[in-house]
Parts: structure tokens; C-alpha cells; sequence
């Protein structure tokens, strides 16, 4: 197995701080390993034997209902820790983390946790910042559930989406994600049906453009309007 | 003003590992306050200057949306830090947290966090299991929201309640906790109209009692089949 090298993890928060020798007695640690896309990572229940560093695509948070119904509670982007139970007190992993896309992450034992956090400068002040970032997205989803019609919380979705991943392209934004009407279905707690109405209606009227897991959106300042309704 | 005793902190988790001169110590520097039922501790995007051990009364963690609507994300039982803004990086209140009973909670200046967390054995640990849970609970709070109808999210909220805070009485348990079909309803993400409909309905069968705040629950086994269905 190749190497890995220190520049995939200076630049992330919890390491930034750093010395390269650390960063190098980080790696040395770590394994590193490819997903694929809708594979779990971990899941939820289970020991927590492992933490993890999305180096590269992006994860779902999902718990899992008594009848199996899979709910995306956060949606991760690279460069963030995951299953880092240990860090809240827990020796299992509270949810399941499935990749959305082509994924690559590194891990470490959980019993290193505790040594990561002592030994390394600004380690676990970033990851709790995380935390509370974690945090305050369910909390406004839960605002956003509880108070707004599915038609703005769809577009709130959309919106959200273009901020964290929006590409530049010739007909709008396009997110650079990986999405389904299924996991749109999912991050906004509706119905596939009611998704698929959705976008169908504002594809007529030229907001948007989806087609397999792409969604263009052609018009973003109309979704605004739509979000504040 | 009294002195503090040091029972008042002895027996909660992020204290329970201290010696009794680290206690002193601990209560020295803090304030100790009273407070009405249905007044703000401390109120989202404000300067986070103090955090807080909720000693007694129960508190509601709620977001304010655009348009002045309360949402409830978190109830806080007595025994619990809040307002522990430094512990996730960040220097602003996340969200309001309005007191559901008279409360009694002290405080202390956010500069000692930094302070407890470096001296205080089992003090981050502790705060951050606390950080964790509550994750847990706004995720569960989603995947209800997601995949439960109203009568079945009323009744889950009935019996979580029961669980965290029931008291037998002769007629059934009671909910130990001042609540209103306003807080249900905030509580379960739906409007007054439906918490009213459902318990006026849930009374006539005799599953429940509803008082002005007070709720008996006279048969948990109907609501838990109803929770279910």
C-alpha cells in the first residue's frame, strides 16, 4: 500500500495545528479505505471499535425506524470526523453513516481517541465544534419540520444543498452531490411522491433541471421566494 | 446571601469526581439565580458571557423562526448544564432556553470553562456525554417527525414524558411536569388545534386526564399500541 502523504490532513481543522512529525505519527496510525457508494461505514448499534476521517466524498447520518425505514438525520461533508462516539461518552455508534457517493476515509482505533485529544493542539476543540455544528443543523431541521410546508422545506433543501455544494455551470447551479428524489424525500422527512411532484412542477416552470441523481437549478432566486412563502 | 453547600453539586455527573475543596472552590465563583416560569435564561445569538447548572425546574431549548414562532428542539430536566456555548467553539448562544417551571440555576463566567474542562476530573467528559444525548434526542425527534403521524407522535411524547418524569398517582401516572397543550404541540411539531382534538378524543376513552398543565395518563398501554400503530 502506497504511503499516505501529510498534505490529506494538514489542511483539516482538527489537525491544522500540527507539526508535520505529528501529522505523520497520525497517518502511520490510520488505515485508509475506498467505499462505495450506498455501502455503511458503521452502524448504529454496533461497537464503536473505530473513528473515522471522510477524506473524500460524502456521507449520510441515517437512523434506521422499527420498520425499517432509513431517516438522513445529517448529511457529512469530506473533511469531517465521523463515528466519533468515544468523543460523547458512548461505546456504540448512536447512527449509521452511509456513504452517498464513491467515498475514501481514514480510521483509527477508538482507544486512540483519548490520546489524540490530550497529545494534539486544537484536536478537540475542532472536533466539538463539529459537534455543536451537528448540533444546530438537526435543531433547524427540526424548526424547519415543525413550522414550514413541505414546498418550502423542498426548497430549503435545494438551497442548502447549493450553498454547501453548488458548481457554477452554463444553465444554472449545479449541486455536486450525488442526489436522489429519494434523498430529497429523506432530508426533507416528505413523501417520494411529493418530491417527484415538486420538481416535476418547478422543472415546467424552468427552476430547476433533474435528471438521475443530478439536479441543475436553473433558477435560484425563485427557490428563494419559494423557501420564504 | 447563604452559602452555597457543596450537596448542591456532590451528586451530578460532571461534578461527582471532586473533591469537596474543588466544590468550595467551584461554588465560590459562582451566582446562584432564581428564576419565573417563562422567562429566557439566556437567548439565542446573544454574547455567550456565563454558563449554567440548571439546579431545579425544567427548561425548554427552542429555536425562534422568522416569523416569532417558538419551536421546542430539547427539554432539559434539572441537573444538567446549559448554555455551554465554549464547549462546541462557538461565542454566541445556539438557542434560547426558556425556563417551563420556576428554576433555580447557577452560573458562572464562560472564561472558567476553559478552566474546569484542564482541572476537573471527569468534568468534559461528563458535559460532553450530556452533548451527545442531546444530539441523540433532536435525531430521534426527526426520525418521528419523518416517518410517525400526529397521533402517534402526540402519544410518544405523552409516554417520554412519563418515562423521564412520571409520578403514580391513584388514578393513573402523572406527568410531573407543568405542561400545556401548547408545549405538546410545540413538543410534537404540529398545531394547538390537533393536541386538543387528540387529548379531548383520548379523554372520552379514558386514556387520559388533562388539567390546566397537568396531564395523567390513565392507561399507558393504550397509548403505547397507539404510539405503534
Amino acid at each position: 500500500m502506497p504511503r499516505l502523504d501529510e498534505s490529506l490532513l494538514t489542511h483539516l481543522p482538527p489537525f491544522s495545528r500540527l507539526e508535520k512529525r505529528q501529522i505523520r505519527r497520525i497517518l502511520d496510525q490510520a488505515s485508509s479505505r475506498r467505499y462505495d457508494a450506498g455501502v455503511a461505514i458503521f452502524q448504529e448499534g454496533h461497537p464503536a471499535e473505530r473513528f473515522f476521517m471522510l477524506l473524500d466524498g460524502y456521507v449520510r447520518v441515517v437512523r434506521i425506524t422499527a420498520t425499517g425505514e432509513q431517516v438522513t438525520a445529517l448529511h457529512i461533508p469530506p473533511g469531517q470526523l465521523i463515528g466519533i462516539a468515544r468523543a460523547i461518552g458512548r461505546d456504540t455508534y448512536p447512527a449509521t453513516a452511509m456513504t452517498a457517493s464513491e467515498s475514501l476515509a481514514l480510521s483509527w482505533p477508538m482507544h486512540l481517541w483519548d490520546n489524540f485529544v490530550a497529545e494534539y493542539d486544537g484536536f478537540a476543540t475542532e472536533s466539538y465544534k463539529t459537534l455543536g455544528q451537528r448540533l444546530g443543523e438537526v435543531q433547524n431541521k427540526i424548526v424547519e419540520m415543525a413550522t414550514q410546508q413541505v414546498e418550502q422545506r423542498v426548497a430549503n433543501a435545494l438551497l442548502r444543498l447549493v450553498n454547501q455544494t453548488g458548481r457554477k455551470v452554463e444553465n444554472g447551479i449545479e449541486i455536486d452531490f450525488p442526489i436522489t428524489r429519494q434523498d430529497l424525500s429523506e432530508l426533507t422527512a416528505t413523501t417520494l411522491h411529493t418530491v417527484s411532484r415538486l420538481l416535476s412542477g418547478w422543472e415546467k416552470q424552468g427552476l430547476v433541471e433533474s435528471r438521475r441523481k443530478r439536479i441543475v437549478v436553473r433558477d435560484p432566486h425563485a427557490l428563494v421566494v419559494l423557501s420564504q412563502k
